[in-house]
């Protein structure tokens, strides 16, 4: 903590903090109960009581459940947070454009700010923690990423004296939902999406769960957080999971796997020294890896770090009260600072490391290959990894004639070469088709 | 945080600061190895350089496979803490008398304090935090729960603004090595323990990790945080796992469970208002809860909280480097405060609940009897569990004639009439023997 010099809002004992809240949709609702249900509690953790002062919203008059004075809500959120006189401003409006604008103004008038935005911080976090830095205030998100599971400050404090070497996470509720699914019942990928859909896991517009964006702009957020560098979600290789397809899942059971789409972030010793790698991309990863039997909605991250060894934090990943409780955490931290006139610990990106592209990133396949059933596949078929330096782990043939398949699981290489390698197969006289390629992580 | 206004040692940039280790053992070692070798790096976390100027030992010339200088090792820890130039103490030394008077000593002289010391904490922690208040310093002690799993951050901090019903914890890596090899192999207990010794997972004297004691240090500083509540280990209602047979292990398995040991400490509402419950003791856990999967000498905490819902925090719960990485966390997180001459959240105890003794807590039994063969021995088990008002979920028969057993579990009562059941029912006529006894936790 640093004490803070700025004096547009000193916070003197006998005056309540003043909270503004931006939005009252489905989080900003649950924040609005616990912080006026809770006021006495709160007010003991703080140290100083909370007064909610202001709700900004799109449109009054809505029947919104919430025991608050109607006059707290206003549509003018940009004259909310320019105020001068407010201590933390919450944001949940989520978006790019405007959430920036009234982070930034909220800063710039002396409040410090929670938020739960990690498009807005995976897209552009660097204006808004300079933002925050140059106005002395805190800028918190445990809210941005897994939901109500506590990531971020363990990474940003707990392991501060050690060295993070990787993270795996199952940070898209609704992904998980879908491929546990698949996995339990057989089904297909667009049945499972339908019965997500149908159950309130996914969305109408599925589309920034299911093609990996939302889990994207987390593993930039992790990734800044573990490498203490500024990783945007232009930095993070993207596939979703729509073509995952029950044969793939399938395939994973019998090697003892499961399917789950993964938020990776590697720390890599390169040539040119350490380096960083970030992706979402399914992959198969054993049943027996802690990450693999995290169900349903729930999300998950692993953490592989050099002292600490592995950690797992699980937890629910998404929903009103969940997200409310992690955005309540941060309001307390930045509470008590506010109280003090003090603020946390910013923005970590001293270590500046190369980010590499997802040629470079180092991962293993699992390759299905549709063959003609006669001699001498084998071998070209290893030629061709041979050729790009793949190095295979196993290969197994199944079915014969014009069934036969090899399955094939590699050692671990840049992804670059397995790509080319598969390209190479393609070209293969004795190839009829390469059926599915997945990367398997998780030290399979 | 708030701004100290101590001026026994203030930072002053430019100079570095300055920490203190005690104890150089497995966990100091570590410490002492990670300062040094990663110096540069923790310098930019911290943002000013950290200088290890003495290390406190028992006995000189050892050989300590550490590259640093000899002249920063001394025997006189009581001379080094009282320097006044120190910003930073770390005790991990152990024991009471001699942690507690150097930690008086170092916050008196105006150093913050980083301990992985759970038995102080608990038995006297009131004590140290009044006087790291009373000095303006911090007192963090991350490593005293779980190793290296953060939950003394999250429970302190990511959930301040929630509120916690329920911490169950697998907190000691011994026992739930032991339970675990019985759970896999069949093997009794002293075997079990025979081989965790000869593997290095048991001390040659094993009580305080085979009696539950140092779970129970765990489970009064977890019981604190969670409940803003003042818990010490006299609170906290002990039994360890020396009594659990290998057929205490079946029965559990029969029943789709485990036994592990657990530190649960709960928020209970009685007619008196909200009350908390702490204890540690072998119960069977349902094999689908997330807890029934930690493995080996793994610890795990899984949190109930109100509006976060479940969490669990998985990882290795003791070690040198998991311990230290857990020490260095808080070693940063301090130093970066002593840096700006602020200080973090300190105890809260504001709550001040009912610690209620086992009597009181809630729970449920699940119950092996050896009973007569004969008609109206249902009847008489029956009436001795509807005598206390303990009402059964299952009764189960197994064998007949000289073999017969009744398996009972009930649903949830009080403990006090729980056990007054059980004495009621060894006094019955029919009743041969009551052959085992066990708690049944976690939503089964």
């Amino acid at each position: 903590m640093n004490p803070s010099s700025s004096d547009a809002t000193s916070w003197t004992p006998g005056r309540p903090l003043r909270v503004a809240l931006l939005g009252c949709g489905v989080v900003g609702t649950e924040v609005a109960r616990l912080l006026t249900r809770d006021a006495d509690e709160l007010a003991q953790r703080v140290g100083a009581p909370m007064e909610l002062v202001g709700i900004a919203v799109r449109r009054l008059g809505r029947d919104r459940d919430l025991d608050v004075p109607d006059e707290l809500f206003t549509t003018d959120a940009a004259g909310l947070v320019s105020r001068g006189d407010i201590d933390v401003v919450i944001e949940v409006i989520g978006g790019i454009d405007l959430a920036r604008d009234l982070i930034l103004s909220a800063l710039e008038h002396g409040a410090s700010v929670v938020t739960a935005n990690k498009a807005l911080l995976a897209e552009d976090g660097a204006t808004l923690f300079e933002a925050a830095h140059k106005a002395e205030r805190d800028l918190y998100f445990e809210a941005a990423v897994a939901g109500a599971i506590p990531i971020v400050r363990p990474l940003r404090e707990s392991l501060a004296g050690d060295r993070v070497q990787r993270v795996l996470g199952i940070v898209n509720g609704t992904t998980n939902f879908i491929l546990d699914a698949m996995t339990t019942t057989g089904q297909g990928f667009s049945e499972a999406l339908d019965e997500a859909q149908r159950l309130g896991y996914a969305e109408a517009d599925p589309t920034a769960d299911i093609e990996g964006f939302d889990a994207a702009s987390k593993a930039a957020i992790l990734a800044g957080l573990a490498f203490h560098t500024r990783v945007t979600i232009g930095d993070v290789h993207r596939e979703g999971i729509t073509d995952v397809s029950a044969a793939d899942v399938r395939s994973a059971d019998e090697m003892g796997c499961v399917v789950k789409l993964l938020a990776i972030c590697e720390r890599r010793e390169t040539p040119d020294g350490p380096a960083v790698s970030a992706r979402v991309h399914p992959a198969m990863i054993p049943r027996s890896h802690p990450l693999a039997s995290v169900r349903g909605a729930y999300n998950a991250v692993f953490v592989e770090s050099e002292a600490a060894g592995e950690l797992m934090f699980y937890g629910p990943g998404a929903g009103g009260a969940p997200t409310a409780s992690a955005v309540l955490g941060d309001v307390v931290s930045v509470a008590r600072n506010r109280r003090s006139d003090v603020f946390g610990p910013g923005e970590s990106t001293h270590a500046q490391l190369e980010v590499l592209d997802m040629g470079r990133a180092r991962t293993r396949y699992h390759v299905s290959i549709d063959v003609d059933d006669r001699a001498g596949v084998l071998a070209s078929v290893a030629g061709a990894f041979a050729e790009y330096d793949v190095s295979i782990k196993t290969v197994r043939q199944e079915g014969s004639g014009s069934d036969a398949q090899l399955v094939i699981v590699t050692h671990e290489a840049e992804d670059a070469a397995l790509s080319a390698t598969v390209a190479s197969l393609r070209g293969l006289d004795m190839v009829r088709d390469v059926t599915s390629v997945m990367r398997v992580e998780g030290g399979f």
